[in-house]
């Protein structure tokens, strides 16, 4: 075969199976594979450093498929290249339940997926995240351990996504020249032509925040080959306008928004073989193609092997904080180091707002974890996510360990998703919980893929008085409890922010959120304890066990509750105040701990300034709330709390309401 | 005096009163007023056609200040304009409970504040709804009545949030050449310098996405003016790049940071008022230069006269549609049109997806209501937005009624809000429920400012199917009822879906959100009744008054309590079926209309395919949910509800184990 024959049987290789998987699911997304095909064959043979046969090598070359509805794309590739845990019988099976082939990639499902997308956008901002870790971890490890690539393949969607310009816009401040995007330039979105909603001049923006552009034909295989090696030397992020035929290949379909998102059907999709040359059944993958996509999945075995001397070669206390950090275990520093910190505020007792307790965490955290990297979207000072250890990470500087996102929540917490992601680092960032709205979902991302991220999210309640009711959250701390797999921390003092940013780095499976005041707050866990009480979700933090009255505080209210319970008792009514850091945390608690918890009380009372929604677990029939019903003011705090009825007051009232 | 000296006159009183009332406040943003001083007074004095008199003058000018945290600047402009409900005492009284003068600006407080700003970016997508309706309004009612510009106040951080790229890019594609935004560039964020975490050409930007651009000092009055009489000539839209100095004025802080957020102090204050050559005292305007200001905002009183005369002059029939669209009011044909579409539903008892189930609504509605004005985020013949009376809104046709919003879910709820903010149309756009969260800032800012804006949310629950975990909402219902204001429909079947959207037209201070399933389902409701029963909530859909087991549904799941109920009463289990179309209309009723709900019930269940939160108010301390407990999978509908145990047999158990 001559090359360019290889390469279309090849691509179509590619094509066919991305086709058939489609027509047998009745449902799915056709065009994308058909017209990447060309794309995909030589990303994959010709350029990509990688190895199937160790899927999750540190330093291999990484590919975000950011329009992830083109699924097909990357599993027909796995399969094709070897990787052994995408089979045929999961092509065949594509988008069923209990297969690895979901509708989009999903990440955790396969080797080879580096990251969950589908909606548009997430991936390239996944990207950015992953070369910023890999700059950062070049700089830090040298380049004989760290030296790759980034590369993603988006649609159009994804760049008329706004992400995609905070993305970008960081991307090219930050001079990633690593990363390299290619835009499947073909044209169509679901509602037709793109010239229907956008006539952005997609080159013209991207260089307008430093990127280097060109612009190739999609299907000329040396036109592709080119332009990736072009980009490899480039000193800017690369984007790559590659001009594509949605659905190639498809005689009636070809070029239109039809084929974006519906099978072709039995006979569309037997003209589609027939004009692409493609005489083989359902599935069918003739040997002499399999064994040329076998051979260029075999291709980076050599290098690896060759990564791995060099591994090997390297220092033993370098090449173990390497591995270990890249193992996500974190070091034998950090436990002691929270401990003796706890000690500390036992003594301390301070009185501060929890975003400076936060602040304080961390810089034991940073102190202890190397591989924490810290930021904020515009709000260093306000979120207090710096610490001394924390030097600015720039295009001049890669080894610093802060970010300044910019003003950019969604591209901040989707490239966290992809520091994650990558591997040897730990990102967190901050913003006002309010804008938590403004990169929700890159949050529930990092949720569903399970990955360990801190979002730090302070100025958390009406708490932040003059701003008023655009910056207070309200509904926010709800929604967010709302989300699966997300760990929402309200801490109420020093003591617990320590206990739940401890919590936040070794739940390596899950994300953490922490709300946190802009007011100060008093000491209330004023004992050391070795335990983590944080872990139980909630916990007695004044009272005795048998008090007829529990009232339940989070964060800033906490302190009402404990000043509620201790004048119920002065009052001759038994109280008890529980702090509920974390309400997730308290319903994974075993039976008889959460009994315990609300013990015998006749009356109930939790006390929150945010909306009820949610308490009822906690509150049962006949509990009362107090907090937010609606909106919140602009207007001084403590007339604020006032006015909104979140007082020690209407939490004793509301306890005796009941009695 | 000079003209000159007139304008450093009253630029110095907006930075004077600005200076004045943060530190009275004690907190707020000095810097964008002081820096943003002299392009207000010659916008404001020279430039925009506006009538304090007259404030909601339906052809006024629009003037957002996007950078909402500079609301000193239009506080300021509005009080020193002669506006007559903001008072120096409200200005004294800044970001105090109680005042009009909030920390950012909040629609609704005080006349001439067009919208709700704060959230960055915000202002920038809704100026590009208000232009879009001027657009059309002016193809529809011609020039005489409706001929007006929209001009925006940007900082940087308006211009890095990714909502703006959304904003800009279809401003551009629509030639939306009234639109005239003027950049703040001052190079300062919170964190410092806008080169800590940003290098875009901006200009370059702008003009990537179909922009007219220029740059000009934004301290000097001939180039501010000149400017924005180039714009006006534009047929483009146009950026203005301003190059000012943050915090001008300020000897000290002037041009750094530390102006940006907080007072000035006392001893810097006096210092910038004699570096300004203002000699007077706290929240002092001498007469000379309050009666400049009040000549100023004189000006506009003659084009109101004149417009006045001409909407006098049209005729009759025309002038009172465009009064009624004004006020906002639904015409006379559309509750007929609504009750005749009602009967028929009950004649024909369609069968189908409560989206296509909404678009035969919409048919109905579009019909009878002209001015309502749909889009998608381009899912048009997914979310059923379309029907036969939404020709394309585009550069060519401003008269059309359906924007082809592109893949911009945020950009498209932000021009909505600005939409129904300028009047006269009623917006409604759609997305997949999912991406409800790439537009919730937007979303909550309509449920804020209490405007009317309908949002279709389709694909709401894992019966989307084989796309997947990222594309099925889960905690999206509970997310979305937890915002205050904001009204979440999720109807059952067509005629639901019929009285969801009236309710939706008729209330005009809320937003509405639909939840429609992309499967089909049965018709519930197969008997005409004049009443709107979704206007209660939940209601009893099917069964008896006394029975002893009450089961709720909402949307695709009320099938399975109305199945679940007949099942029970076969067995010999008295049984009612409650359908829940909207929760926060329920919980608004009176307690004698949910006594009769809940009944007699000794048991109670719940069936949605979301999570539980937020429905124990329905449920009680011992009522059973079935539903989602984490995130769905990609695989075929019945699969998954059985997968998940979403089930008629699940709701049976669930209320048996209670008897």
């Amino acid at each position: 075969m001559t090359d360019r024959a290889q390469h279309d049987a090849m691509a179509n290789a590619i094509r066919a199976l991305s086709m058939d998987a489609v027509q047998a699911a009745n449902s799915g997304h056709p065009g994308l594979p058909m017209g990447g095909a060309d794309i995909a064959a030589v990303l994959f043979s010709k350029i990509m450093k990688f190895d199937p046969k160790a899927p999750n090598w540190p330093d291999r070359d990484r590919f975000v498929l950011s329009a992830g509805h083109g699924s097909m794309l990357l599993y027909s590739a796995l399969y094709l290249l070897g990787y052994e845990d995408m089979t045929l019988e999961d092509i065949k099976n594509f988008r069923q339940l209990g297969y690895k082939t979901a509708g989009h990639p999903e990440y955790g499902h396969a080797d080879g997926i580096e990251t969950t997308t589908g909606p548009l956008g997430q991936g390239l901002g996944n990207a950015v995240g992953m070369a910023i870790a890999e700059a950062k971890l070049n700089a830090e490890f040298g380049r004989d351990l760290v030296d790759h690539y980034t590369y993603v393949y988006a649609g159009d969607g994804c760049l008329m996504e706004g992400i995609s310009q905070e993305a970008i816009s960081l991307a090219g401040h930050l001079k990633l020249n690593k990363l390299i995007v290619i835009w499947d330039n073909n044209n169509i979105t679901i509602d037709g032509k793109v010239s229907l909603a956008d006539s952005t001049d997609q080159r013209k923006r991207f260089e307008a925040s430093g990127w280097a552009t060109m612009d190739i034909d999609g299907h000329d295989p040396v036109e592709i080959e080119k332009a990736l090696k072009d980009a490899q030397a480039s000193d800017k992020p690369v984007l790559i306008s590659a001009r594509t035929t949605i659905g190639f290949g498809s005689p009636n379909k070809a070029g239109t928004s039809k084929v974006h998102g519906s099978p072709l059907g039995d006979e569309e999709l037997a003209a589609a073989k027939k004009q692409l040359g493609w005489a083989y059944g359902p599935f069918e993958i003739p040997a002499e193609i399999l064994d040329a996509w076998r051979q260029a999945g075999g291709r980076g075995a050599e290098a690896r092997t060759a990564w791995t001397e060099r591994l090997d070669a390297t220092a033993s206390e370098t090449r173990s904080e390497f591995e270990r950090r890249m193992r996500g275990e974190l070091p034998a520093a950090f436990k002691p180091a929270m401990a003796a910190y706890k000690k500390k505020l036992a003594e301390d007792k301070p009185k501060k707002a929890t975003r400076a307790s936060s602040q304080d965490a961390l810089e034991v955290l940073n102190g202890a974890v190397p591989e924490t990297m810290g930021g904020s979207a515009d709000l260093t000072g306000s979120n207090n996510t710096d610490t001394s250890q924390t030097l600015p990470y720039s295009a001049s500087d890669y080894s610093g360990r802060y970010v300044h996102y910019g003003i950019r929540e969604h591209g901040m917490v989707a490239a966290m998703n992809g520091i994650a992601l990558h591997g040897g680092l730990y990102p967190y960032g901050g913003t006002f919980m309010t804008f938590s709205d403004y990169c929700r979902p890159s949050i529930r991302l990092a949720a569903l893929m399970g990955i360990r991220v801190g979002l730090v999210m302070t100025h958390d309640s009406i708490g932040l008085g003059e701003d008023g009711p655009t910056h207070q959250p309200v509904e926010h701390l709800a929604a967010l409890r709302a989300i699966p797999n997300l760990l929402v921390f309200r801490p109420a003092d020093a003591m617990e922010a320590a206990e739940c940013w401890e919590i936040a780095l070794e739940r390596t499976q899950q994300p953490s959120l922490l709300a946190l005041s802009r007011q100060g707050l008093p000491a209330l866990r004023t004992e050391y304890s070795d335990e983590n009480l944080c872990l139980r979700g909630a916990y007695t933090i004044w009272g005795d066990d048998n008090a007829d009255v529990v009232l339940f505080g989070t964060g800033s209210e906490t302190q009402l509750a404990v000043e509620a319970a201790k004048e119920l008792t002065e009052e001759g009514i038994s109280a008890r105040a529980v702090s509920v850091p974390s309400m997730e945390l308290f319903h994974a608690q075993p039976d008889d701990y959460k009994a315990s918890v609300f013990g015998k009380a006749r009356a109930r009372v939790a006390v929150e300034a945010g909306i009820e929604q949610g308490w009822a677990k906690l509150l049962g029939a006949t509990g009362r709330f107090v907090g937010m019903t609606g909106f919140g003011a602009s207007g001084e705090i403590s007339a604020l709390y006032k006015h909104f009825g979140i007082t020690t007051k209407a939490v004793v009232d509301a306890a005796k309401a009941q009695l």
